[in-house]
């Protein structure tokens, strides 16, 4: 086990009604003037948004708006905030939405405090020295943004997905209503579902020896995480599956399953790109790449992802049948993500093995010559794995 | 699964050195005089203290001492401690030790922040207005009092065990270093174990529906204390099962393994009242009460029992006969604290069986007439338990 330090302190206000108290929390955390910032208008539409400003209101707590956030949000609206919460004076972001709703919301919360160009801040994290205080009221559970220190925003000059962290964007408290879920499109579940497998899987996958502790835990989510899923799909409204998704999304990425062990995020650099040229859902994108980078790096540990296969996707062990098991194991994750309705495959996403030299052009821009950690992927290695793919 | 708010802000700094860090992390939490609170002097004799002292007064930081902390802390102690930090203006308290220590100083902190007697903050919470900040240095993993929001002390009029519980008082940071532990007692490694594991069963028993993820992560945490405890018995100096067990008693007891959950707690106050009356290790005391506990409400969920004794203790399971598996399982359990050389009854204590009425008077002034909540325990019913811990 590596030392390493753990840092959560994200206020998680899990439940039913939960957004009836997002007035108190704001005051508790002395909010003045927020910022709510939100999507495509669905939070109108549901009612959600007037019951975060009835609650918000009730404390006597001054509010402006900033909608229009896109999924791979973009910079432009980033601009847009900033100037707007130097304006107004706001002091606290609240994000009603997802993760790209979250993470344009810690973005401005950076640059409101930085006097140059935010995209520095993603070139050098050291640049960041500040952020206005950030909160959640989660509708989509997926990317974990909502208790994480990352944010992850799309360049529009290049289309480059970029990636920075900081300690001072985890968010003060989130909001999580499993109910508000009930009524998300079952490609949007499915696919947040395939972000939160893939968050918990670029920290099992690990050279770290001994860290049988958050293998275990991570094993334990996986299961919970398809099992739950598999009910949602006969049952929408099943408030019990609904939490067990809601709560494993937020421990999926609030780095509580990653400590004591090199992490390796190879395959969210490959997909962002993907998402990055396409405009695909991430998690999509990430159904595409999670199985052609399991088989391309098997190799590198067949006894762990055998341990996978046993553990997390039902296969049954045979013993000298190693390779066997673990592939088998690829094979039912794989089939996991076709039965959710995800692409697993470069055409079902409208992405063409042509543009697989650009990917990487930008890959390298972004990232450098090597992707990775449990295997340090070269640019031939990504070629490979982007090849694997397209079948 | 129940609303749940879930809040862990300690920043847990873990690993080999790390007590090296605590000047730096202490700037950052901007303590300017520090109170260094200890137990029985072994952290003078390890070196550990000067360490700590070395790395404080590098960052300029001054401090002052007050040691002699037993294990059941007593409030003679913490009234000391608050007079101190009053004459000297203490702004911010590091514990250096294991539960007790940390205990003590969050019982200190408090009462610096507060006018009248300490002890009415145990009484009523809500009278817990704020506290210095408190931060630890852990030296035995058991209590998991680095990361919780709980003080336990024994009021010395009487002898009673009282516990208060407040978001001020979860320590800032918490330095925990597996290779402080090489050196602890096995009797004190093998204690803090069965703390641990009680602190896991407390919320493992529940009659809370559908909350499988985290009875999981409950499983695959067990699973890892009990497979790295019997590697230390052999190894004392393992690295990785050292920090196995750090860790777990660390999550065991910061909220994580409960959340979306009633939680149980019969045990401990069960327990509270043998470690007041006859000063005997907290985790030896639960090694006793958690087997007779299991017993007796074994009816009130057999299939829960008989899951635990499956997944945690390698009961093979058999169809039609779950009571059977489900005792088996509290039988392995036993005999694994007896493995570790823990008590198992009354006598090995030196409890006596005479004095469990006054036991039962007492835990009635401590929690009321009704302890627990997986089985509501009338005063009869604690009778039975104590009674079966006696054989």
């Amino acid at each position: 086990m590596l030392n390493f330090k753990y840092y959560s302190p994200t206020e998680f206000v899990f439940g039913k009604d939960t957004e009836q108290e997002v007035g108190k929390l704001l005051k508790k955390c002395k909010a003045k003037k927020v910022l709510l910032h939100y999507g495509s208008g669905s939070v109108k539409r549901s009612g959600l948004l007037d019951r975060v400003i009835k609650s918000i209101e009730a404390e006597k707590i001054e509010h402006v708006e900033l909608g229009g956030v896109v999924p791979n949000p973009r910079d432009t609206l980033v601009y847009e905030g900033i100037e707007l919460c130097k304006t107004e004076g706001v002091n606290f972001i609240l994000a009603v939405g997802g993760g790209s709703v979250i993470d344009s919301a810690k973005a401005i919360a950076m640059g409101v405090k930085y006097k140059g160009d935010f995209w520095d801040l993603f070139d050098d994290p050291n640049k960041i020295k500040g952020a206005l205080s950030v909160a959640a009221v989660l509708t989509i559970p997926a990317a974990g943004s909502e208790g994480s220190n990352a944010s992850v925003i799309t360049k529009t000059e290049g289309m480059l997905k970029r990636v920075t962290h900081s300690n001072s964007i985890i968010p003060a408290f989130a909001i999580i209503n499993p109910e508000l879920t009930y009524t998300l499109p079952s490609y949007q579940t499915a696919a947040g579902v395939v972000d939160m497998i893939s968050h918990i899987l670029e920290r099992y996958l690990t050279k770290t020896n001994d860290v049988i502790l958050t293998d275990r835990l991570c094993e334990a989510t996986l299961v919970s995480i398809i099992e739950a899923m598999r009910i949602i799909q006969k049952e929408p409204t099943n408030y019990e599956a609904r939490a067990t998704i809601c709560w494993s999304g937020t421990i999926a990425h609030n780095g509580s399953l990653g400590v004591g062990r090199v992490e390796d995020w190879a395959s969210h650099r490959l997909e962002h790109e993907l998402s990055a040229m396409y405009d695909v859902t991430h998690g999509a994108g990430l159904a595409v790449i999670f199985p052609a980078y399991m088989r391309y790096t098997l190799e590198e540990d067949v006894q762990r992802y055998r341990r996978l296969a046993v553990k997390v996707f039902g296969i049954k062990d045979k013993k000298n049948k190693a390779k066997k098991v673990a592939l088998a194991g690829i094979g039912a994750m794989e089939s996991f993500f076709k039965e959710l309705g995800m692409p697993v495959t470069f055409e079902e996403i409208g992405a063409k093995r042509e543009d697989i030299d650009k990917l990487l052009e930008k890959l390298k821009i972004n990232v450098g010559e090597i992707v990775g950690n449990f295997k340090s992927l070269t640019m031939e290695d990504c070629k490979n794995v982007y090849e694997l793919a397209c079948k």
